[in-house]
């Protein structure tokens, strides 16, 4: 049995990690914390936990958490996460972290675009990248994992092949990309406010949106090229499931049977990965582990569609397999 | 040309009243006051206002308001209102109150609802209650008018004829009541988050919902009767909308026809109230002013189903509607 | 390993049943059947299970079905099911019907409700109900057992241990339900066709929805008494989920702490039944095979609140659920 | 008072233009057709206008329908259109049409498109097309107006006024357009079934739309110059509103200032379009006929978003505005 530390356990993405856990049978879910007063039953705060789940909110040191867990899924923010990371990574323990504060390459990138010093330096550039279609080896034996981040798994996926066989320019890359509304998190905000994004859609962080940077240096990763992407993230009116059109140059003429080749080279064994012939939508994914993916050409420019569902191979999903991969279980248990 | 003053102009029902204000040939918008730091224009916090209404929010007292309105749409929250009406009415500027504060008989069964003092209790027990389908005469000539609450309008129009004819009994009434989202109003809370709300269904406020009394005592001023009602709204993850689906006691054995005369004898010189014989869905009525309702008999039991816009017939449109008895227009102007 | 035949494999209960099954580690699917032209894959059908579930849709008759599982979750639809679940049963496959068929106790309720003559109507009145709270000992050794009502389930669960004990009247009796759209089914409809019944809330087939009997036959073989309900289903713009809003009579006076006791002690040990103080949302229990009540006294009159998952609980995972109790799983196996 | 009938009047933009045409003070509408049986009353089809229009659905010849109607809103489907307009347009009488059938310049593009030859090829290639913003003067005095598709309004009013100034280039334009369901018409299908579609996003009819050449052809109307569109629709699943995302590339370098410049020379004066310096969300302009537009320069692209209501400004609010130019009547009337 694997003890299994949740931190920041009042989210969406925690709730999700849980359900997930919960139907691993080599994981127990020892400890859950959060700064809630009062150490509250986890069950009062997520409904859906009744009776599958009984533990409490703890705010709890690194120390405390590290003694009773041999894996931390670290679900707390950004900016905090670096803050209390170095003391953690110090008990030896192991973690997967949901924030952005370990994904990008260096310091001054995550400065320019979370507008802040990160905590934790020194660290960047030597962190695993939580994708095991691309850094199955690495993940294994790592000890801290930055598990990606929902818009950059449905991007990188079906880029950063591409990118890497050369059928498509790096330097010329559109990533239109639609999702759900629990992608914002759980903090109730008027632009999440029901009446005001139900029934609409609009776009938001136009060129400035935090994922873009992981998008280019993942895919930059991947293909041993610079990418260079313009995304548009945009609010859909529904719980779950992000979309993304991705609009980019062929280097030379390309059929979509070669874009399907690249893509099978990539990940015919892959288990969470299904490459599709029709136009997949989010549902096809949703409260799965699976990105669906197709390509179409377009008047010499190339479309491809990638659909997951956020929560799941956008995050708690992945953290799972990431899981199953560091600790050496099947890498789909608890998946399917 | 009448001009109209709009206190609390941020919310949704303002917002709907501007609308239909905007469209009414006789109606010039002369201010619109929030609380707002700094005289935002109106179109940055609706932008669906943008260009058809050139008004900067401010906070003003009201003796200005008075000054620059010849009727004031009051959509201040319950509790603040009757804190500024005493002034504003002292102006002798005539007022369509929004909120709960002038809508119960008195002062006890407010602080007994509301939880807290009424601030103007003298004044409780002689304000027009502005529904004119029952209260027209009183409504032409009163300064200040009550508008109704969103539920006890579609409670009140289905059952009051019933009560008063006889046909029901008084004391053994059920309402179960499903509203959309946007009756919780525009303030952000996790209850009305769109991940939480959405794709759920939920009461709330069972048996102590502040609709209670005002559906009680509104039923026995039309019926001359004591009226007890179980009330029982819930939450449909949807944007606008009530229905209510009524139960009730005949007193004698009851035809569904005899319950289409008695409505037909208190609403066919109606101009917003629409007898259906199809079961009626809340979008019949979406951005309108009508209520629709239908009547079936179920083992005895006589089955009521009424619908309406809880932002229009509901508040703004009845609002409206209350705008054109007191100042002798044609009750349907800006409504249909 | 259990084998398990899928007939009628193309509507939503099917799906899930199939979702539910390929977590269960006993349980081999082998048949998949539909009158699709050209055997299919289940996969063209259903996006969702593209390389989960290796199948064609085929066109097989009872022997063939049976001659490949030992179980059969039976899909048809009413009417269909009962031509052929002689021949089907003849073969001594056991089998779980979803199709109303067989819940009822006799062929001229059935005639009365549904509109049309019974094919198999000697075998009625010995069919085990498949809701394990209350027939378990039943369900273990049934060859045929007649899965519930998503709607039934809801009331059942909520009334029937009250009616037992005596707390509340049999026969006055109010179920206010409200459904997500699955519930209505996979066949393309004005009804349910987006922009009908999104954004819009109407009640249907108010005194004369099918699952009235059940109700009525099933609270009174658990009770021993002649239940009489009034049934008023609505149709809720959201996937999945049926909140029930039941109004009883108390036979005396009654606290909210009785009827907690009465409902542990049918509910106690149940795997899948969970008493709660707060006002559960149907999304407390999506996706999940739990069934979430409370209760309220409001004005003498009792109000029970009974939330699931019409897909699970009602329906597919109750399915599952029996599948455990005949074949000797733990109860809980693929379900939680 | 102008006499209006409406042709085909049982679907979603037929019932937004009666909508709309019950406010016009100089509108009577007369006549509504539809091949339904027995004449039934239009409310028994559409319950919205239940008191607001007592008109029965007819199935009329064009004779009749022109005979009583000084203008023709002609709903019909494309293909259907083409073949009663030739009879129409002989009696005199003056047409919106609402199908595609007369918005290309010729029958092969038509045919190519539309996988069907058309039935009034002779026509095509002087039919005004219904953008008052490009096309006011020649509206005015035409007989038969092609009103715009709903995709093309919101892709033409960003992109045509900048490829005419020679801001972008002609041939490198993406648009990614989001529309709700209402836009896929009020025929049930598969599709469009609420379980299917709702939570859930999709592309469909990727590279083969056929608004794609309605685009084209119009931006190189306005602009003189040939434009090559890459157009991807998505379906979203909300009632009404589409958002248009079009990435195109600066012809030099350019600025955002440059980009409303450019608009205002086109929009200064126009009732309907709005430049907006926020990101718009459908939800600013859903049920009016405006259209909100703003642009972003992202790594050196334009990105422009612009969103409107599929059913008024993509529609039946076009209509009406054509409407308005064409009688000489206000061109905002009926439509704030």
């Amino acid at each position: 049995m694997i003890r299994v530390a949740i931190l920041g356990a009042t989210g969406y993405t925690a709730l999700e990690a849980i359900k997930l856990l919960l139907r691993h049978p080599e994981v127990e879910i020892t400890a859950a914390t959060s700064r809630s007063e009062g150490s509250p039953h986890i069950a009062s705060v997520h409904p859906q936990l009744a009776r599958r789940l009984d533990l409490q909110l703890e705010d709890l040191t690194p120390q405390v958490v590290a003694s009773r867990a041999d894996c931390v899924f670290s679900c707390l923010p950004h900016g905090v996460t670096a803050a209390v990371m170095p003391e953690l990574l110090a008990t030896g323990v192991r973690v997967i972290d949901f924030s952005a504060d370990y994904r990008l390459n260096d310091a001054e990138t995550f400065a320019h675009w979370y507008g802040e010093k990160h905590h934790d330096p020194d660290r960047l550039g030597n962190i695993v990248y939580g994708l095991p279609e691309f850094f199955r080896d690495q993940i294994r034996g790592a000890q801290l994992v930055a598990n990606p981040g929902c818009y950059p798994t449905s991007c990188i996926l079906a880029l950063a092949p591409l990118v890497r066989a050369g059928l498509i320019e790096a330097d010329d890359i559109i990533c239109d990309s639609k999702s759900g509304v629990s992608g914002a998190g759980r903090t109730a905000k008027l632009t999440t406010h029901f009446p005001e994004c139900n029934e609409s859609l609009s776009a938001y962080n136009v060129g400035r949106h935090r994922h873009t940077p992981e998008i280019e240096q993942i895919i930059g990763r991947v293909a041993g090229k610079n990418a260079n992407v313009i995304f548009t993230p945009h609010l859909v009116p529904m719980d779950r499931g992000i979309l993304t059109t991705a609009y980019s140059r062929p280097t030379k003429e390309l059929t979509e049977q070669q874009v399907f080749e690249a893509w099978r080279d990539s990940y015919a064994d892959e288990p969470f990965v299904r490459l599709v012939e029709h136009l997949p939508g989010t549902k096809d994914t949703v409260n799965t582990n699976y990105c669906d993916m197709t390509a179409r050409i377009v008047r010499g420019r190339l479309l491809t569609i990638s659909v997951l569902d956020n929560l799941i191979k956008g995050a708690s999903g992945a953290a799972v397999q990431n899981f199953n991969v560091m600790f050496g279980f099947p890498e789909t248990t608890a998946l399917i």
